[in-house]
């Protein structure tokens, strides 16, 4: 197998969630990263136009912004409104050129969750026209499983593909994270199923014991996920552009944030 | 939808982990329990003749043996191992009479999860015929994909479903257990794809946040799953033996047992 290119590597901003906009893309900077995903209440405390400009003066891409989706709730109202703010969250993905709005789809409102995936459905089907207008391309990323209750109700590349197929958009693909799909026993089937349809690629590891679920992901190479055999088929499958770099994880954020990215330019080269 | 049969409740001894096999024995009676799963580990510290007699003193029927399986590891001579302890296991479910021996199948013994799924496939080939001759029921218990790392590598009802197909044997089938499984988007799918094949329910509840993610499951009631739905899905499916309550839970090892059976029957009757 083909070592990945080092140029490849892009730092999505919630590995050093002790930085802000700024701090970030003058780190990627400093080290030699020219691929970032931003995250939207983030960008909030600069503006967006501050963002732009920052971007464009250090050199740095947008690999994805971070993110729409959370589709799902009780009432028709709140679910417009989740609608709307995805708009606003399109909006914002063509301002800043990102490659791909990625969307979490939204946990369930009700204690059914087929009931839940439909209004997922529904609201992708709701913003996809105007996404297509923006020229943005929506990714959907289905989350481990163990988030069903609170983040994501698409749980598998599979609910993901369905979803892709029924669309058939241009405009619509998915966001691959190592750490919610190694699990799955389909899944090199379903990266094979998403062929030309991949949007994004993003790598941590999964550690045990896992001490916290939500901030216990691991820097890659600590943990068990086989991640060059995923990158392999995402690549055979038509997907070489910038791997993000998503490790939500206390320890990286109370270590400073250039020594997370050394370490994180490292441990890429040897086991992306 | 009926009500769930509060004759068909079964204590999993791992809710009253603080109780030893005589407690939990003598507890069912008092509280009207007629089914136990015991653990081998609290049967160990008694022994085999003197468990069966307790449980023939009281009246009690035991739903399930927990537990064989283990399969993956590394080297040839831990798998033989393995092997043995998985016939040893057998033997204490004829001897107890048990419905059901629960195979949890085991981790990742390498990076390569499609190798760890083979080791499942050979171990239960070589125990198979030894469950037949002792007349014991070998159920797959796909665990939730959060613990494919370190305690079961088969994730998934369908995975469990196309090993019971690939096998076709009476001693052969699957435990399905609402926490493990409930997030699945081909759940009800792979229920009536396990039609006359299911040889276990077990119930509990998934809350959030969940603060440990092996002693974290909730009591009937306290989370989202929704488990009459699974339940009537389970007996249209054919099933309609004891349905086991196994909470793994450190605050319900705090309480007095007597307090979690009251509360077990409670929530049972309302929730299942």
């Amino acid at each position: 197998m083909q070592q990945v290119q080092v140029e490849r590597v892009s730092l999505n901003q919630i590995t050093t969630e002790q930085w802000d906009v700024r701090q970030a893309i003058e780190g990627c900077d400093r080290h030699g990263v020219s691929w970032i995903s931003l995250w939207r209440h983030k960008i909030q405390e600069v503006g967006i136009q501050e963002t732009k400009r920052m971007l464009q003066a250090h050199g740095l891409q947008v690999s994805s912004l971070c993110r729409g989706g959370m589709f799902p709730a009780r009432t028709k109202n709140e679910r417009i409104k989740r609608i709307e703010d995805n708009k606003r969250a399109i909006d914002e993905a063509a301002e800043l050129g990102a490659k791909v709005l990625v969307l979490v789809c939204g946990a369930s409102g009700d204690d059914d969750l087929e009931v839940s995936r439909q209004w997922v459905l529904e609201g992708i089907e709701a913003i996809l026209p105007y996404a297509a207008s923006r020229g943005v391309q929506l990714g959907i990323e289905p989350l481990h499983p163990m988030y069903a209750a609170d983040r994501s109700v698409i749980v598998t590349a599979g609910e993901a593909n369905t979803l892709i197929e029924h669309f058939n958009s241009a405009h619509l693909g998915i966001v691959l994270d190592v750490f919610h799909i190694w699990w799955d026993p389909n899944i090199m089937k379903e990266i094979d199923r998403a062929h030309g349809k991949i949007l994004g690629f993003h790598v941590s590891d999964w550690k045990v014991p896992m001490k916290d679920m939500f901030k216990g992901r691991a820097m890659m190479g600590d943990g068990v996920i086989n991640i060059k055999k995923l990158r392999e088929s995402v690549e055979k499958n038509g997907y070489c552009g910038p791997v993000e770099v998503e490790i939500i994880n206390q320890d990286l954020w109370n270590q400073p944030g250039d020594d997370v990215l050394v370490q994180m330019k490292e441990r890429f080269i040897e086991h992306v």
